[in-house]
């Protein structure tokens, strides 16, 4: 059982008391542990009246989101000048399974965020941005790799997002059944989703005496 | 290792081949295969002129989709009337780990869908697609479940959402190094994100002897 199926195991007698647990917040640690933990955001822009929704990577410093892309593709290009953006990062934690359709439902975390996506213009800025990107997911990797070289700034546009407004909506616990259907002889619980990082692959490429860096375990230890 | 994982390993050679792997597409199967893997969708739409995105459950008919929520919701209420929106489902599938901080990237399969959502009106048509979105994440359960109440459907709004528009995109394979970064000691590869559903918990009103329905082990096999 990993950690997190122990957990979910654990909660389920404490929360089989509650009627109630979708709770929705505005609490902004809650908020960004769960912008902390996740492997993608998912990023809301508005594209010739349209929603366009487009998994990105990403990382918090602080009151701010980054994300990047090349300096050419739209998502970079249209959200430069400081237009409304959102941000959501949802983790699901299990399949909640009830003893009517109805009450079907799942168990997550999510945080919504609202901000203005502008271009980061500085360097400094930038370069702080894409370590704190690419530690997000490998903790410690940006140090490892050899320094970035200015052709690959120009060619890399990063957006900038501050969280304006933040909300959150979390589910945990077992099925909340109508008394009616207690005792029929109907399976209810949760089926928990488990997320993880496997055995890394090494490039074929790579020679064999080449030791897989403790980035890589650490992030391991990040997303068990 | 798990299938995931045994595939990836088997990718990697043929991929070390190929130099651009971010594959951008507008096949259908290849997005149906994805949007029928998916555990979540997050669905974009505007709201006084901010984009929201939204993780939903949700489930594909032909060339539809279906997501549903409390009949009073935001999401439900002001997409009723045929308006625009999208729906993106995001499969992450491993870390890509280069030499360089700049080829660093993330294996992933990704559908973006965009129509008009309405709120479905025809009593026949809510039914399959609540069973649609209940059979999904687990399949067969709709059958398994009580019949659906009178007053449950009343609180239940489902949105349609035909598929006008379908694109995707998947990466695949090991990390794309320049030629001048291969042979130094820095390491690289991929690292599997592996989701899997684990071992089912009982909730603790469930007698003993309730055995476990089929649906669980079903959806265990569909997301392995």
């Amino acid at each position: 059982m990993s950690t997190l199926e122990k957990r979910q195991a654990a909660d389920l007698p404490r929360y089989a008391k509650i009627r109630q647990m979708n709770r929705g917040g505005y609490d902004r640690t809650v908020a960004y542990d769960i912008l902390d933990a996740g492997l993608v955001a998912h990023c809301g822009f508005i594209h010739e009246d349209r929603p366009m929704v487009i998994p990105m990577a990403y990382a918090r410093i602080d009151d701010r989101i980054y994300i990047h892309g090349a300096s050419t593709t739209r998502i970079i290009k249209s959200n430069a000048e400081g237009v409304p953006a959102s941000l959501t990062v949802t983790l699901v934690d299990g399949l909640v399974v009830a003893r009517s359709a109805f009450h079907h439902s799942m168990n997550y975390r999510c945080a919504i965020v609202h901000g203005t996506a502008r271009l980061v213009e500085s360097e400094q800025e930038q370069i702080e941005a894409l370590a704190a990107i690419t530690d997000h997911l490998l903790p410690g990797r940006w140090d490892e790799c050899r320094e970035m070289m200015p052709k690959e700034h120009k060619a890399t546009g990063v957006l900038v997002m501050d969280i304006d407004h933040v909300s959150t909506k979390v589910r945990t616990g077992g099925p909340v059944d109508d008394k009616e259907d207690l005792g029929t002889d109907i399976w209810a619980g949760v089926v928990p989703v488990v997320t993880a990082l496997g055995q890394p692959l090494s490039a074929p490429d790579v020679p064999a005496e080449t030791p897989v860096p403790a980035s890589v375990p650490a992030a391991r230890r990040k997303f068990a």
